[in-house]
């Protein structure tokens, strides 16, 4: 998606404090998909290149200046007094700025960039309204405020539910909150804005009746759904928007030929990337940062985060592969078995309950069942580095740095310490001490030791 | 909540056979969210503090007799003839007993106490009616009995589905089988109840109309819904009913503060208790006895039973702690980690592929991949201590009893049978046998057996 | 079910390309519960007996002729004129049949044996039709073809939606595209149907209006719902059909005594055997071959293909029982443990994080946590034989091949690589090496390197 045509700067709302969340989390940091709500929606304005972006802070501040350093500013509001208000709190922060101004909010994640685009583009439409009103139509109007509008789209009215009569409760054109504006127009019209009201408020919409009452033409333009400017001030409310997102996310990797044996067991995050022919059995976990190439067979209870799986590979039922999992052509990891900062090369095999740890896996190793890298000291992380079709015999512990070369073989319960060379057996066993009817004997003593106690 | 004003005793139908269940266990001990039907009835009477509870039995008493032992008396119907004579088998267990009774049925397990004293309150209204049944307003009323009442809630009469006419059958209020009436009149009234029908049965709701031909007032109050009074007579009716309590407890789950990524995945007890700020990835099963505090991260695939977790743990994925588990403060078990009556002191950590049984592990101490206790010998258990900020090196077996000092290491690979002191390192293991091009010739002589094989 | 009265011949369509499912595999080769689409339909035409079965094949013809090899023969389309010129293909292959045919679509795979059989049973009625149509009604008929016909299913008309008037529109009865005739009458009619269409493409249901028109009658019997006629062209219809399979397959599991705690997170395959007083925890997962007995519980994360658990068995949380595991009776496998090709006899068990690989487990023997079966050798695979009652001490390795004796015992933390004798007590172990203070001194130089390294 290119860039507006006129530069924009957005003003995204998110003093609120979030009391329904019961969190410390601030609300607009609360994930969907594995990604902060605040980041769902900067990274939709960022699509459009925005000139400035200006966070309007209040409640937990602290969190949000982290959260968006070096991609926006932030502007407190305080005290709260409506949403008039905190626009007007960004108004310093657009200081010089000339152009068109989107007012967002932090907890309404979901707007699609060509939403905002279409609502700056209205701006510059031939009747060149003051405000562009984000509407939406709701299943069930409830109490919001309604848009009352002509058929081309101009505003006639914008009233409060409770204030509105008979027919305009009848339309079902909803105000989201949304709104462009050019610059001085917002902020002109927001000086104007008074609180004269129950709570004692400055409300946005507000400006909207003033443009108008002084003859300007204000505009609305619906949302394609109720969902996208659906605002989220609850866990439950949280959990619904990532149940909506899960959905679509799925219908999207089947129509891009993956089988989803039961699509709503599985679960992506937001940048999630799946080949074609990639076949997901139930109850499967994307965290972020995966990349999923053709052929790949993920099965099921598998928990993959920050992994690139190439072509061909298998992994599960139970795979857990965390960050900086590079899983090359026809390698497989099975159940049990968790892989981290470590590459498979190709058509290496780690089959059943290994940690597989800082490490470099040669192409068509096998490492045995119950192996253990052995990467950490307790206070410094080594690697690994296994040689090509090396065979690591099962139960054994490689204890990091170490190098075992190619086509060597480790026996099985070795603990190696030291390299080995390519082509060299390494065991590391003790003897096989034989006690000859001693297990007979203790059976004895303690059926003896067992009847005992229950007596006693 | 606070006990009834007049004492009241509760009866609780259990005598049916259940057949539909097709199962060896009888139907009301099934269990819903880990705990018997009966058992989630008898807690909602029991926050009423009944003077006697009393459970009619037939068909596998001797399963019912063992679960209520020490909370209710039993009381056998046989043979089965209605639930009229099933309700007068107890009144024997009652015989001295001058207050109120609550006829209950145990197929019937999610009743409220609230519902209950309701009930008994009515009984106690202005009015003074003989009995006070409990009726519900299903979506569609099928052929369930019907309470035709008076606005006040005065019934009129009780009609069986079969013997209603038109005007009848168009109420929707229907009868639930629950009602309250004084002792006395209960068992008098039950006394004049007659078998003359098709089934030659004995029906308890008859003494609602007898009493009303007497000329005394009865009354109805309606359920919250159809569901509180849904009585579960098979497999899939029971599942339908776990779904119902999951989904309530999932919401609760969430209003009080906790995010669940994908609430439809995850499954709780009847008791589990979750803190402010804990998120829950899919697929948490929740088994008994579970207390989670504040903060805490509970990752995919992860099954709880019986376990402890203090503010800021973290488990999971795949975590498997099971009962007399303690988490203290920020301690972490993470994949493939089974801890069983063992105690994590603050800051312990255990990351991957290990066996914790029996055990405590001290403050800071770090358990390495593949650790296991070795708890049992096939007779008895013992038990693990290890020190605060103990190093256990990977792939380590510790066999109990034993101690590991504060500050120590144990070499990883070791199988430790003897304490290890304090600051010392403990390394069990053989020396580090080299075979030089063995491997290599190992592989030349595999392949010539493979590739004859082969030729067969 | 037993075959039809007169002899049959099916010829399943499978020529098209399947575009939509994006997929390398053959469209009709995806699978639902486990089976191929394909075999789902040939399974339930195998129920009724057919003389032959003809595949009519296209794009991807390889796939299927393999996967139908020795159960059907295939006949190539090419090019492709649509549907009456697909079942033309298949009539060389029907050469010398002289009784019924049956056309069904591979990828309509769930029409059931009976409905096919009463397809064919009414081509035998008193009033010989030409034609015996499947029809159905869709809830949204959308634009299916109609089938205008009488109260008694006699056909007055075939039309296709864009040729229909508002009245045949209204008729809510559709052409599934099924059909059944005798061999002489559908391959003589098809011989007549002309391509003067838009497409330029022979239609099949066009032999129907042909009939007719030469004075013959045709009859039609509906489906017993859409859902059975349903064509699966998309990954997202796949999931759509293995969800709907799933949902009655669960159902059934309910109804003949399983109680399945959450259902919906469980997923059979098509062979999938379940006993009485089964227990399923959530998310379990069942591959093809598993046969489960009465009073088994399968605990939640379980993942379970090619086994046979016999009763009173107990698995899981997080089990894997891959094919060739049979557990006989009261024997257990724990959380994760992985169990292939191996017998676990009469109350043997493996409670943690273990790999039982082509192995036999006497009975009563106990397997310790992390004990590993080290069967592969990179070239060959070899057994572990545990005799009766044998306790393999924690985190052992055995060396197959080889074999522990009844009531022996392993030592913990052994590599065991010659058989052990029955009652010996076998242990390798190194000498535990005691180093007073070392690990003392480590941390000290260790907490020096790691202050250096931040101040670095």
């Amino acid at each position: 998606m290119t860039t507006t045509a006129s530069p924009f700067a957005a003003i995204i709302l998110a003093a609120g404090k979030g009391t329904r969340m019961k969190s410390d989390t601030h609300k607009v940091l609360h994930k969907i998909a594995g990604r902060a709500m605040l980041d769902h929606l900067m990274a939709s304005v960022a699509e459009l290149g925005p000139q400035r972006t200006a966070v309007v802070v209040g409640a937990g501040r602290e969190q949000i200046e982290k959260a968006v350093e070096g991609r926006a500013v932030t502007c407190l509001q305080e005290p709260q007094l409506g949403t008039g208000h905190a626009v007007q709190q960004a108004q310093a922060a657009l200081e010089g700025f000339g152009g068109d101004v989107l007012v967002l909010y932090g907890d309404v994640p979901f707007v699609k960039a060509e939403t905002m685009r279409a609502m700056l583009e209205r701006l510059h439409g031939a009747d060149r309204p003051a405000v562009v009103v984000l509407g939406f139509e709701p299943e069930d109007p409830l109490a919001y405020g309604r848009v009352i509008a002509d058929d081309a789209g101009g505003i006639v009215k914008m009233v409060e539910f409770k204030d509105a009569d008979e027919s305009e409760r009848a339309c079902r054109l909803c105000n989201s909150g949304l709104l462009a504006a050019r610059a001085e127009d917002l902020f002109g019209l927001l000086a104007r804005v008074g609180n004269d009201n129950a709570q004692g408020e400055y409300y946005l919409p507000d400006i909207v009746n003033i443009a108008i009452a002084d003859g300007r033409g204000c505009a609305v333009i619906a949302a394609d759904s109720a969902d996208e400017v659906a605002g989220i001030n609850s866990r439950a409310e949280l959990a619904g928007a990532e149940s909506r997102w899960q959905a679509a996310r799925r219908l999207r990797a089947m129509d891009e030929g993956a089988t989803l044996i039961a699509p709503d067991t599985v679960f992506f995050s937001h940048d999630t990337e799946l080949g074609r022919d990639v076949t997901i059995e139930p109850n499967v976990f994307f965290g972020p940062g995966v990349r999923v190439a053709d052929r790949v067979l993920i099965r099921a209870n598998s928990h993959i985060e920050g992994a690139s799986l190439a072509s061909g590979v298998k992994v599960g039922p139970f795979a857990r592969l965390r960050p900086g999992t590079v899983l090359e052509e026809d390698s497989f990891i099975g159940n049990f078995v968790e892989v981290k900062n470590a590459v498979m090369h190709k058509g290496a095999k780690a089959s059943h309950l290994t940690y597989l740890g800082d490490a470099s896996i040669g192409a068509g190793a096998n490492i045995g069942a119950g192996t253990i890298t052995c990467n950490y000291d307790g206070y410094f992380k080594y690697r690994t580095t296994i040689g090509e079709r090396a065979f690591i015999g099962s139960n054994s512990a490689l204890v990091a740095p170490v190098t075992i070369g190619a086509d060597a073989i480790v026996a099985a319960g070795s603990t190696v310490s030291r390299d080995v060379a390519p082509g060299e057996l390494r065991m590391v066993r003790a003897e096989q001490l034989i006690k000859d009817g001693w297990a007979d004997r203790f059976h004895d003593t303690m059926k003896k030791k067992k009847a005992a106690e229950k007596k006693g």
